[in-house]
Order: C-alpha cells, then structure tokens, then sequence
C-alpha cells in the first residue's frame, strides 16, 4: 500500500485531448514531458509454482551439459576452450557450476543513461522501461497505406518516440530506411535515433564494424571516455533456435560487452518450429539458448549488464507464419519472468508485438495480451512497446500512436492501486449518500485524472456524437493522432559541435564505405 | 502441475478452420461440441496484500452501518425489520454481525442445470463458466451496419451461442426483439434462448410477473416439480448506485430466490459518477451495496444460491460516457476477486465488454483487457463474454464470432500449463539437435493442437496471401465467421410436447398482456 503513485509525474501534453488550435497550442508551447523509469508496484504473477520453474531450469541445464550450444567463431570457441568447457568442435558443452558462476556475475539491475540525464533510466529488479518496436523494413503510412520504409519514415518514429511520455528509449532502427545503402544505412539509423529524440536508443549488431560505429557515434555524444565506463546503448543478439550462436552475433556481442554495454540474449523462438510443441518445452530450450549467450558476455567482460531476453511465439501450424498474442505466448512470458528472478537478471520481453497487418481488432487483442502478461510477468525491458505490425515487418503510424498512449495506462496500472486518497473517497460516500452523484462532487473535480486513465484515440462518445464525428474506426483516429503530434514536434537540443561532429564522422564513413554490400 | 489440460475435452469444429465446401460439410456431420465447466487450473492474481483486501472490506461494512442502503419496497423494509435491522424509513442500517451471518448462508458453488444435461455446469471455486452478453438494442449487422435488433437477430444470437464450444449459456436477451411489444417481449426472448440452444440460459428482471413467466416456462422446459429444487436460470439485478435497491430488482430478487434460483448482486457502477473518483473507494462502495443485496436475499430464503456481482467502469472525464478496458477496471477486477474469495462466493464479472462502437482496434483492446483481468482474477460467472459492443448499446455479429473463438484460447489459458509431455518435448529437442528444426518431426505432429490455441478469424498469413484474400480487417472476417457458423446450425433436439407447451403457454400469456406498457 504504497502512497505515492508513479503516475504523479509530468504528465504529458499527449495524453489530454488537445481540442482544436486552442488546444495544440497550448500543447506546443508545453515541455515535452516524459516519465521517469517506471518503478513496479504491483506483484508479480507466477503461474507456476517454483517447483515447476526449478524443473525446467534443471531441464535447461542438462540441455547445455548433454546436447551442448554451438558458437560458430574461433575466436569464442577458444574463450570457452579457455573457461574449460568440453568443447568438441564448435559445440560447446557447458557445465552447470562453470554456467552459473558466469551468469551470477551479471548485475541485477543497471543504469541506462541518455543523452538528456533527465531521460536516464534503471533497467532490472523493479524497474522497468519501454521500447518501441525495432527492424521494419516496412511502414503503413499516415494514410494508412503499406510501403518501404525511408529515412523519413524513421525520423518521424523517433519523433514519436521523442514525444511518447511512457516511451523509454528511442530504440534505433524503428524502420529500415530502404533508399540508403545498406552498407551506410546504419549510420543515418544512429543518427536519427540520436537527434531527433534524446532518449535511450539501441545499436546496431549486423557487423563488428557496424556495431563499431555504434559506439563511436555514442562517444562524440556521450564523450568517449564516459562511454568507456557508463552504459548508454542496449543491443540485441538473437540466438538461431535451436542452440547456435552464429558468427554475427558472436562479433557484436564481443563488440559491445567489451565496452561494457548490455546485450538482450534472446532466442527468437517460432515455437514448435524452432522449438518442440510444447510451451512447458520451448520454455526450457530458450533459457538454455539464453543462458548460454549470457554466460559468454562474462567471458568477454565479467560484471558487463546483460539482459536476459526472451521472443516467444507460437507458429501457425499450416504456414509457419509467426502469430501474435495467443494464451501460450502470455503463458511462455510468465515462466521466463520467474526464470529471470531466480537467476537475478534484469529481463526483456515484448509488449505490443502482433500478427496482424492493420490496427484492427486482431492487433487490439494481441497487443493487450502481450502487454498484459509483460506487465503482470514483471518484465523490465519491455521492448517493442510502439508501431509492430505484421509480425515486424512493418510499423505503422496508427499503431505507433496508439501504442504511445496505452503505454500511459500501462504505466499506470504497473504503478498500482493508491490507497492514499481512501479516506477522502470514503467521505465523499458519506456526503454524497444513497441516490446522489459524484460527477460534480469537489473529491471528484480533485482526484477525477489522477484516478482513471484516459485516453484519447480511444472513442467513449456516444454513437450520435461519434457519427457526427465521421464515425471513424480506430485506425483512422490514430493516423490522426499520428499526424497531430508530429505537428507539434520540436526538437530536443543538442550541442553545435556535437551534432557537426556526428555529420563528419557519417561523411569521412561514407567516403570508406561500399554503396553495395560486398 | 496438473496433468490433464481440460482442453482435451471434445474439440469444437468452430475452431478448425473449416476451409471450401469440403471443409463445410465436415462440419455440418460433427456434433456441436462444447466444452465442460472450465476448471482453473492456474492461480490467481492478488493485486493488493491480504490487508488491503481486509481495509475495503471494513470500509464497506462502516458504510452498511453508518450510512445504511436503501431497499425501497414495503415488504423488504418489513424483512429487514423482523431480522433485527435498524430501519428509518426506507433506509436500513445493517450491523456487521447480521450483515456477514446472512451472507455466510450462501453456498460457494452450485449447480446450474441445463435442459440437456451434458451442458450442465458448475459455478463457484475454480468452476468458471462464459456467458454471452445482454440487454443490447442495436445489433450491428452481417454487413456491418447498426440497426434494431429483432426477433431474428435474437435467433441468430442464440444460435451462435449454441454452437460456440466455450460458451457455457445461452443469456437471454442478448439484443432486443425491438418489433415485438414489450409487455409481451420476454415471452419470445425466454423461447429464443430455450429452444434454439440447450444450454442455461438467463431470467427476466423487469417486474414480478416477467419474473414469474421465466420461472413458468422453465418448468415446462424442466419440469414444474425439478425446477423447486434445481437451480436452472440465473437472473440479473443491479443495484441503483450508490446505495439503492429499487423496488423492480427487489421483486425479481424476491421471485427468483424464493424459487431456490441465483442472483447476481451486481452494481452496475459508473466509477467516477455514480462511485468516487477512486477505484479502491468504489470498490468499497460496490461491495457493500452487493453485501447487502446478498444478504437480502438470504432473508427471502436462507441458503439460496448467488452470485457475488460486479460490473465496474470508469466513466469519460467530459460526456460521463462509460468506458471500456481501462487499466483501473482490470485493477477493481482483481480487488472483488479478493473480496469474494474472502466471503467464500461465487463471483460475476464481465469479460468482453467494450466502449468501442466497432470491432475494431480498441474492442480489441478493451476485450483483452477485461478477459485478461477477469480470468486472473478468478472470477466464475464471466458474462458480457461475447457480443458487446458500444458499452452494451450493440451486439455485433463479428464481435460475437470473434468473442467466442477467443473464449476457446481463454479456456486453454485458464487451464494452465500442461507438464505431462515434458519429457517428450525434451526428447525431442535431443533428437533435433542444434539448427534442426520441428515443424515436421513426430513429437510435433502428435502435439501440436494441443500445444498451442490456433484462432481461424485472426489471420497469420504472409501479407501476400492476405492480400490475395482480398486485404480483409478483423471486422470483416469475423461477419464471414459468424455468417458461415449459421449456416452450419442444427438445431438441438426438444421434446414435441415441450416445444407445444411452450408455444401454449405464450399464447394464453399474450392473450392477457397489452401491446403497449399501460
């Protein structure tokens, strides 16, 4: 029965109804406002008993000692050989003991700072964030259409992003901007994310060099030698289920945990495709996949952060195609939230990921059933929280928009029940007695928005007033809302220098870099 | 760690895709499965500590005695006189002590009988059972446009009810026969339910005669004599908020206890309005006005089964509109699970109930939401659980196709995590190895439906194929759904001289009753 509710902080401009001119402009006069690190006050959810969770840590184990985990690069084949792993080519055998002495030395929580100290965060333990969605080559547009995405495209998520009170971070590449080549794409994706929000963002790991540049780019903004000792971007490395760590990977982890940045080890698990068929089943596979890379990071720098990670969904059986926010997937969550606890690590999952192609009833659900459990599962890195659709592929302006403002209500309901204001509601009964009402009550003017979440893409009105409206579907009114807050973007600031410095390192890359891959 | 998933029970044809005129027919042959009570086989979530839960509880018992509830009916002043109650004109006081003795006399589970008995269910405990919305005046339509519902809309309701697996009820007026009269209309609502579908089904509340006439063409359906002893229909009454029992709810109550038959005690609170603006303060408020309606019912007849009632939303800030799938309506959800959890009761709450006018995005979200909260929470009687649109105003046939595919994933969720193929599933992982893959192996094919709940109006497909399929949104394909199952209806048997007595009984009825309410 905490007093305080997290809810109390800045409230954003986003989440009122700004009502015509009046309203946006009051809107753009007001400070961006954004939330700090969301502190959980609220249980968590087992769904299982610990016995169960005991046994599928035990089954994960023998996973490791029995069948083994490939790491396909000489380089970590030769760090495990070192670490004294049975190592027979490059199938690596890892003890229980030698496993978890390594994961034991990833801190339980950790510190992202960005930019702006203001928008630094905690990640771990109680302390939870929200990402938006990463790697669309596609987009739907703010007129509802499908198409590749552009350099435009990813500036205005990350203006989104920016202006998002609930939204954590800036991720990276919230889509892919298709017109740049790729071998120079991930320059203007960092660049994006670092100047058009000030947010937290994320790195690039499809190469060493680029994951290199990454951080380069991370010091001229941060400072080089505050990079050396102080976390600032989160990347992620996907196992390929089942159990192979490959090359790419390998190099990025090796990347970024020697410069001391954290590392999501997740399994991108299609289960009963990369997995057996059986949740219980895919559960113990992708901890010991997850485990595995954990334990490398430490071999690379022991005491780097880590994030144990976790993508689970379920596959249609006829197609292969990845599904969205079914029961098993909200299930397969719960479990890997125990697991986290019982190692201790700080974890990540996905909010708002969903099948569908369009912001439609079938996004709505998934969307909630994913998000529920993450919250309820006590998940700290809650990535992909703002614009998937598609199963990725795309990431769509109405989505985006909408998934900013539920994130509120999630914030919200993460931060628990107040209690504070019990007595004052329980006068406000007594004055108001038997028949009356409380619409106009002083209780009411006074605790009414702090009390309930309310959002604005979302239609209460009735049917009348709604059809006046243009009877619009929630797709339509959050293409709107989309395109009514990048109206009212202005630019976080950033030091002259810093920013001509970012441009010259994009130019003297461009000037080595191929315009085709290699 | 349960063994059996209650999933194993008979698979519906609904949740196959049943694809072309081969696929169609295969389903007209299949008996029209449905599933047994749902038995909870996971635990529930306790959002606040066991203090907290026993603070509300205080809270509303102070309420009972110092602020009193009115029961505005001459007859039940009298019962509450005679029961020791201070009463001052309509307002009665009740003291804790009276208060909790009536309440302790009703059991924790029941039987509620279906006129076939294989769709009898329990509820109360971990005994949950779905039923479909109520008391819509709108449907919105196979095409998707919002009108009157009719008798025939009614019909088709009944049947969709019949033939969803997950649903354990019929309800009654799912949506309004609005071109019958309404003196007479209960008449045909109460035939629609019993005959099109042979599942429990839902009472009239509107005055004592309706009430009467429910309970009259029960015993034709079960037997004049089984109905004195069985519970065979549920009924609804709403509390007035705050604090008034209003004279019709308390002749139905009167008529449907003393027939042995369950009440749900449910404030129909619109939190903010008709509650304080706080979900912990409504929440004391909705349980006292339920306690008291509960123990009420226990001075008509002591040891009647009931049903612990809640429907709570928050309502909108500026029109006093009433919201959906808010996160304080999930929160409020988890406290009246707790609180009926603590008196031993079996509990009502809502599960699909939405503000959105379409199913679109936010019905989605909003039924995710409340199903999510409803099914952690532990409630048994899960109502609302397929239909509502528009904050009951509509009934839409998508929504209803969509609700009950969804309910079998819910069933599945509620139903925990199967452990007995665990070894199976890690055999399987040793048989694949690193970089296998198992969408073709046994263990894969035996297990897969099983494993993981496959929805049919959710689409997967690559965005090609679902371009190919004509680009359709949720809504659409749920109209499709809905249009499909109805043409595969059967009907359930009846007896002849059943079906007679009914259609006897309504005409002698209509015989005596106006055509306009006088």
């Amino acid at each position: 029965m905490d007093s305080a509710s997290p809810i109390e902080t800045p409230e954003a401009p986003t989440q009122r109804r700004a009502g015509g001119r009046l309203g946006r402009k009051a809107v753009r006069s007001a400070p961006i406002a954004s939330f700090p690190t969301l502190v959980r006050n609220i249980p968590v959810y087992e769904i299982v008993p610990g016995e169960a969770v005991e046994l599928i840590h035990e089954e994960s184990l023998k996973i490791l000692e029995e069948v083994g985990c490939e790491f396909r690069d000489d380089e970590a084949i030769a760090m495990w050989k070192a670490a004294g792993a049975d190592v027979r080519d490059t199938r690596v055998h890892i003890d229980r003991a030698l496993l978890m002495d390594l994961v034991s030395k990833i801190p339980s929580e950790f510190t992202l700072n960005a930019r702006n100290p203001e928008k630094t965060v905690k990640v771990g333990g109680r302390n939870s964030i929200f990402i938006p969605m990463y790697g669309a080559p596609y987009i739907r547009d703010l007129d509802g259409n499908r198409r590749y995405g552009t350099l435009e495209d990813l500036n205005n998520f990350h203006k989104l992003a920016y202006m998002a009170p609930a939204l954590h971070s800036s991720s990276s590449i919230i889509c892919e901007p298709m017109e740049i080549a790729v071998p120079k794409r991930h320059l203007h994706i960092i660049h994006s994310a670092l100047t058009h929000s000030d947010k937290p963002f994320m790195g690039i790991v499809t190469s060493k060099d680029r994951a290199e540049d990454t951080m380069a780019m991370a010091g001229i903004v941060f400072g080089e030698d505050y990079v050396k000792d102080n976390t600032v971007v989160v990347s992620i490395t996907n196992c390929n289920s089942p159990l192979v760590w490959d090359a790419t990977m390998l190099d990025a982890m090796k990347v970024y945990a020697r410069h001391n940045q954290p590392l999501i080890l997740a399994p991108f698990a299609l289960c009963g495709a990369s997995t057996p068929a059986s949740a219980v089943g895919a559960v113990a596979q992708v901890n010991a996949e997850a485990l595995a890379g954990l334990a490398f990071t430490q071999l690379i720098r022991p005491g780097s952060p880590q994030i144990y990670g976790q993508f689970m969904v379920t596959v249609d059986m006829k197609t292969g195609a990845p599904m969205g926010g079914t029961p098993e997937a909200a299930q397969m969550m719960y479990l890997m939230g125990a697991l986290a606890r019982k190692y201790n690590l700080p974890w990540r999952t996905s909010g708002f990921h969903v099948g569908s192609k369009l912001n439609d009833a079938q996004a709505g659900y998934e969307s909630n059933m994913l998000m529920h459990a993450a919250i309820l599962a006590g998940a700290n890195y809650i990535w992909h929280s703002a614009g998937w659709l598609e199963a990725g592929l795309t990431c769509g302006y109405s989505k985006f928009a909408t998934d900013c403002e539920q994130l509120v209500g999630w914030y919200k309901y993460a931060g628990g029940l107040p209690f504070d204001d019990f007595k004052d509601a329980m006068a406000a009964i007594r004055e108001v007695g038997p028949q009356g009402h409380f619409l106009g009550t002083q209780h009411t003017l006074d605790h009414f928005e702090r009390a309930f979440f309310m959002p604005s893409i979302m239609d209460y009105n009735a049917f009348e007033q709604w059809s006046a409206e243009g009877a619009k579907d929630h797709d339509t009114r959050g293409r709107e809302k989309a395109r009514a807050m990048l109206a009212d973007y202005v630019a976080p600031k950033m030091d002259e220098g810093i920013s001509e410095g970012l441009r010259d390192f994009i130019a003297r890359r461009e000037e080595k870099l191929p315009d085709v891959v290699s």
